[in-house]
């Protein structure tokens, strides 16, 4: 098998549903569904012998029957039915197929025969295999959405493989709050075939995927995991959550906390050799992925801070320190630049206050005079971006009493300043190289399906954690260079 | 002074706002259209020599005008006025002062003399003086909204003591989408008169106040403060979240990463000492202040969970055993129970994995029969809540092409479930006294003001980390008896 023939899978130019059902309740239904509405770029089939129309389409009683070619099969049904199935997608020169169905190794030792069955006769015809036991495949490519749930993620360059389906897909709905874009998803099931590292593979050498997110419980083969991850955590950052830290022995001697430490630092310590990025928790790897996705590297360890309150610059210091970056005094000549512009009751220092001035014109001048200065490496800007958002979220009965032309200016002045600063920052993080990041409470609604020019988190601490990260990832690759 | 005095602050039966002006870009003007427009319950009057109408409102020209008593000023000129005006308040009868505006020690050695000044004064006229420098104050028992932003907290038994006010109005506005309740808020400001301890005593004698949120940077008495809240933590939680963790000596050496650890961890010690809740970061604060005020404490540290899916399980025991907690195994008797009520194929084991049949009676059951076991002492269930939201965040798209009958008829029976589910869980709180917390990504938007009847954590990291929380505060009440 090479490589490249994961092209099947993601990149399909027909494709056919197998077990499609009128039931709403079914799989069948569930993943048509998902897969018509989101309109699949390729030709789509739908295949069930007790069934003639489905969503006004025509159902064809088996693959064989279908016109013209199909790359790709999607099974729901029942796992004693997919071998001969199979054997019928192979005589159709089917090149890949997603077996969605459960009842193989992961429920009992006769479902472990039926796996090695299958995966035999996906060998003998040349079809690749996914899974059994997978909720689905996303590919936003040819805008294939063969998922057991309703998700449409936002279009991106992150790629993720999970080997737990339901982890993945939330994930992938969680996304959609924090602005985080996808370009391919796997759930690999039980992994009869494919385990994660050739989807690993196949992002690395995919020129639409600039950053790779990972949910991993166990290797199938270490060793080659490992190899593979080295080589492609050269070209890409690698994003891993280690999900069941404590394997089941370390389980068993549950109060034998020592162990328990142990073997979690130890595939810590694998990871770290292998390039890999590994965070602690599901919030860290949507922000992580983020973060290396749309943002250059920091290259060094020094964050300038600009915010507009004083607290919230204390907190930023304190996380910043504690995840190993510094935040190193200002310049003399930045400093009386400053003065300049800010109030006289200005009291100087990284993090820069604002003192509650967020106008417009002080925090793109802040922003721009401290991206410049060659001892920072990275910005972060607490409460100045997505401004105008705030103004949507004030209490109704404020809203109420406000003047009406008073909003609608305010409105309107936030908006234009927020353009400003978002094509600002935009130009300083192309000219500098820089990774500028900005901290609001304000996001936008999951349901508004837009992207914010600026790389926003809810906190500071998550934008900090980010970009330990990426200096992380950063000095990773300089030990290889 | 006696504590109770902060009555006066947190509970007149009048205001005035001093400074009122029909600028909207001014404070005086923003203080004055929040406490209008939430409808303080009390007498509010505005004071402005220079203005004579404020929202079609009487404004007079000092506060010696004003016909009725006046028990809080809340002061917003500046501030080489304020000496003035507050004695003019000292004649007045005025028995608080919210001072907002900022010039004082924090700005200047002159400030500073400004700032003794009318502290001086303060206590010559038997004013309680909050600030100066502060954002202002909050109080649902009353509907007083003396804030410089406009924010209306849900109500709800947390009260907030912050020693920035930037920090503490956007955890307030942050509040609304994490469905957290306040009862009463104060930024500190300068602390000219009234440090941290003095808010601490006050809501620990609060009977509204179930939970105190703290962000605190620095004490100016740490015996006192500790002192207190060593008598107040055992009365009721107080969160709290430290900020500048490094001191300014600290930071000096800031290479000398072994000095700030100790610094640290000392002062974590102390708080420890003194029964605190001390959490390591600002989304940490909110989510442990709502377990507390809305849940009973775990007795001890086995958590049953129920997963509709089997990463999130893993998430979830991983956190678990990180943060102390323990994922024991279901006894022999509930594992015969739950064979019942399952699916042929159901793996058994603690986390329970629903096995993606997460069908009401089956979720309701398992809750029902898990909550009972005598060996567990808290439940979190995933992806069990909040069902019927999920489906208002289906893809535009995909809610188009279903048939409209049929998204109604799910919505109907989710939202039957949720019901349920709620009602169910109230009654396994009350009647076993054990905290049941679920997980959903699906919130609750921050405009629809709700509050579900079910306790819930965007992730199990989360929900976790809020149960270690209050096993720590357990076990620290049970080594005080």
């Amino acid at each position: 098998m090479k490589f490249s023939d994961l092209d099947a899978v993601f990149r399909p130019k027909s494709a056919a549903l197998i077990g499609a059902s009128r039931d709403s309740r079914k799989w069948g239904f569930k993943i048509g569904l998902n897969v018509i509405a989101e309109k699949f770029r390729g030709d789509f089939y739908l295949v069930n012998p007790r069934e003639t129309e489905f969503l006004s389409r025509r159902v064809y009683p088996s693959v064989l029957d279908i016109p013209g070619p199909v790359e790709l099969a999607i099974i729901v049904i029942p796992a004693p039915l997919v071998p001969p199935v199979l054997k019928e997608c192979g005589k159709k020169g089917v090149k890949a197929a997603v077996v969605i169905t459960s009842g193989f190794s992961e429920f009992s030792p006769e479902g472990g025969k039926l796996e090695t069955e299958i995966t035999r006769i996906a060998n003998d015809h040349g079809i690749i295999l996914v899974g059994p036991n997978t909720m689905g495949i996303y590919s936003s490519d040819v805008k294939l959405h063969a998922l057991m749930v309703p998700v449409a993620p936002l279009p991106g360059k992150i790629s993720f493989v999970s080997q737990s389906g339901n982890l993945g897909v939330q994930l992938l709905t969680e996304s959609l709050a924090h602005e985080v874009g996808f370009q391919k998803f796997v759930s690999n099931g039980n992994e009869a075939m494919l385990h994660s590292e050739y989807y690993l593979e196949y992002f690395g050498d995919d020129p639409e995927t600039r950053t790779i997110m990972v949910y991993l419980e166990g290797f199938k083969n270490p060793t080659r995991f490992l190899e593979i991850a080295r080589r492609v955590s050269r070209k890409k950052p690698i994003v891993l959550l280690k999900g069941g830290k404590t394997d089941s022995g370390a389980r068993a001697a549950l109060s034998h906390t020592g162990a328990m430490r142990s073997a979690r630092e130890i595939s810590s310590a694998i990871f770290r050799q292998a390039g890999i990025i590994e965070v602690d928790d599901t919030t860290e790897l949507l922000d992580v992925a983020k973060g290396f996705e749309r943002l250059p590297l920091p290259r060094g360890p020094n964050v300038g801070i600009i915010t507009g309150g004083g607290g919230w610059g204390v907190i930023t210091t304190d996380a910043c320190e504690l995840h190993g970056l510094r935040v190193p005094p200002l310049s003399a000549g930045l400093t009386g630049e400053l003065r300049k512009i800010m109030p006289d009751f200005w009291p100087g220092g990284n993090p820069i206050d604002l003192v509650a001035t967020v106008k417009s014109p002080v925090v793109q001048a802040s922003i721009k005079k401290l991206a410049a200065e060659p001892y920072i490496d990275a910005v972060i800007g607490l409460g100045v971006a997505n401004r105008a958002r705030a103004l949507t979220e004030i209490p109704e009965a404020v809203a109420r009493t406000m003047p009406p032309e008073m909003l609608r200016e305010k409105t309107r002045a936030m908006e234009e300043g927020d353009r400003q600063l978002a094509e600002l920052v935009r130009d300083l993080i192309e000219h500098h190289r820089k990774p500028i990041i900005a901290v609001s409470i304000y996001r936008t609604g999951s349901k508004d399906r837009e992207i914010s020019p600026i790389v926003t988190y809810p906190t500071p601490e998550r934008a900090v954690r980010v970009l330990a990260r990426m200096y992380q990832y950063r000095q990773l690759q300089q030990k290889k260079d």
